[in-house]
């Protein structure tokens, strides 16, 4: 029998492929290019040429589904609302890993840089530029190593994109955390970067059935978009510590481990929860398509507080 | 390797969380308020104040995604079917639990209420409301303790909400079942209560490509919506006694241990299949993306044999 | 800690049902009739029908849910748009079957039919038809076995179906291979049938959050079809050669063993990728939601060039 039971989506660092975001490459150099409608070919290669002429031939190039090329206009326009969403608030949704200094820094300013040697990833996770100042939100769960640390070599590393496209990675200070919520506040210091803070929603309003969004990090692949709906309301998942947290949101949109911290938005493009936990097989932290967000209204009550007092509010005397 | 297969979607006890329906808790008296288009705060404590008004400031309010905005008419009309159809039929689904007495009961009323002194949880599945007698369509793995019980400890609980909205827990009574079809029927007594039968429809006229909606409650959790479309049509599954069920549906909605027994329903909101196993690692229960459902129409001829003799058809001599 | 990684979506044979793409069964010759709106009850059990004519009672009939009623009409147009592509292009998906011969065959004609008795299966997959020539593209680790085979006992058996719904078996030749993109082309010989070639898309105009299909034979499933969205693009995957492979697509489309070497398809019915990997627990090959698809303008680049000399255009003199 397998144990099964909540997994809190933040991998170990073992698996995890390098960064993987960057554009498609140009570098390739193809002497074929078969555009979506229409089929042009260059070759300098005569033997190629005569087979690749075949193809172009009009008998052959009947292939395209014409009950389908009727529908292309409504369909253009149906599908470019995802795509609109995921254009919209990826920018809202940083990458954060978790970094153990192997030794201690002299400097302050040495540590951003200092992944390769002088530091090792301990995990990775997601989370969401809550205002213009830099404040992050995130999962407890991804943070607590840093918000444990006594050796002072715990650090976060946060990577973001500024409204201007621009990628940037910054130290992320811890500001204060909420293990009862599973939530935490982290600051980046983006000074000369105008960020593009997330757009927050309500969790009170939602029926299960409306289309979902999570953004994140699943297993280090970033900023990647899973959709699904909303299959559950008002559901309990476990705390860290342990207590329970309530009125969580169940979807069916795929979130895996390095999720955690993200956002999960609604159609208008609203932040509506924070990707935190699947049900599944303990250690895999692979989506069952039974998981879980903690409700944005949740966020909106425990995170001003984070802010500025640095504790949750029972704790703020 | 792993080992993989068919499985059957009914969990052991053990992960089960507590039943966690019950609505978002209301006893949450936050002082933030924020609505989906508009931002409302009230708030006692001048410095969160000072520090909340900031982030009502216009200036800092444009973080609204006008180009998603437009679309929010149409879309609330797209939204709204998925709901519809999980508002109309969610109440013809029910939650089954396997309970195994500790001791015999003294008398029979007593075995309703006695889940947790006198009887553990030994596995839940789901189920659907076949018509207004009380008559309940379940998998046959998910009530085989009970139909192989000879030691007289064996019982089932069914809760289910009636049309009035009132959560309701009967003892079910196995009907009868089919090992070959993977099918048994159970009857609650809801005398008092209007029950809502499940719109049945037909397996037959399914094709690869339509959507999906699958009810049931993985891992304990009651009421949950997943979506896909139709995979694949007449596959073959194994029944419990090994023999071949045909015709089967195959779909991409995730069906999790514990979605056993429940209805697989289109976008008309009918019942097209019974959800019985997914194709995973043995043990598991967690959904691969390749999962199965017993094709409705199998279950429209075996069914009402069950009710009227308690055994299969062939069996009825 | 789970053993988590890029799994290779090829299946070991050990699990594989029987291939089960057989339509519904019509042998079932039931007294029962449901019909979607209307039910028509024909039985000469009369017990039966004092039970079933109460179910025909106008008065329990009502359970048909109005107000989804109302939206059949548009639904019918939307829903019919997967099942649209699905019809227009799984015919150009293939099953390939390796198989190893358990003695040297006498003649080459015995090949084709030999997999009983004098062959095992060692592993499945999926594959696309490239041309109507009989061309075959695929994953190279589908085929592996086969290319670097030095006992003469490997052989590939590719079903598939012509354009005039034939179903037929032929053995295929390996043209070439390129481990690094971890493509492969295969050539069946299907004189007499007309073979009804892929319609090849593009991969570099694709959007995240753009929906998508995978069509393959998961588990050996035939013709499964999974939905999704595009999740990222610009990633890299390892190739079997342990090289990266750029400008990999990811998809929560579910992609699972059995799935490597079938087409990931546009709404335009368009080819845009091979599916190829999953993120998932080492040895299981189940999709976790996190998976790829080696971009259709790689193989576009590649397979002529495996066509025509026999390997990748850098070994080709």
């Amino acid at each position: 029998m397998a144990k099964l039971g909540f997994v809190m989506c933040m991998p170990l660092p073992s698996p995890l492929p390098p960064h993987q975001n960057r554009p498609p490459s140009n570098s390739d150099n193809t002497t074929l290019c078969l555009t979506r409608r229409q089929s042009f070919i260059f070759t300098s290669s005569s033997l190629l040429s005569s087979y690749l002429l075949m193809r172009q031939n009009p008998n052959l190039s009947t292939t395209f589904p014409s009950a389908i090329a009727q529908e292309i206009d409504e369909l253009d326009q149906e599908e470019t609302r995802p795509v609109k969403i995921f254009q919209e608030t990826s920018s809202c949704v940083v990458f954060i890993k978790d970094l153990q200094l192997t030794k201690s820094p002299k400097t302050t300013s040495e540590v951003g840089l200092a992944e390769d040697e002088n530091a090792k990833v301990e995990g990775t996770g997601s989370g969401f530029i809550w205002d213009k100042f830099g404040h992050i939100v995130t999962n407890y769960h991804v943070v607590s190593k840093l918000a444990t640390d006594t050796s002072g070599l715990q650090r976060c590393k946060v990577s973001l994109v500024d409204s201007a496209g621009n990628s940037i990675t910054r130290e992320g200070t811890l500001i204060g955390f909420d293990p009862d919520y599973d939530l935490a506040v982290l600051k980046v210091d983006a000074v000369g970067n105008e960020l593009k803070a997330a757009t927050i929603g309500t969790s009170r309003e939602l029926q299960v059935g409306q289309s979902c969004f999570a953004i994140g990090n699943p297993y280090g692949f970033e900023n990647t978009l899973t959709t699904g709906v909303i299959s559950g309301l008002g559901r309990e998942i476990p705390s860290p510590n342990g207590r329970a947290i309530r009125g969580a949101i169940q979807t069916d949109a795929a979130i895996n481990a390095g999720n955690s911290g993200g956002p999960l938005i609604d159609s208008y493009g609203h932040v509506i929860g924070v990707n935190t936990a699947t049900f599944t097989r303990k250690g895999s932290g692979i989506s069952s398509g039974v998981n879980f967000a903690i409700p944005i209204d949740t966020a909106v009550r425990v995170v001003p507080y984070l802010i500025v007092y640095g504790t949750p509010y029972t704790d703020r005397y």
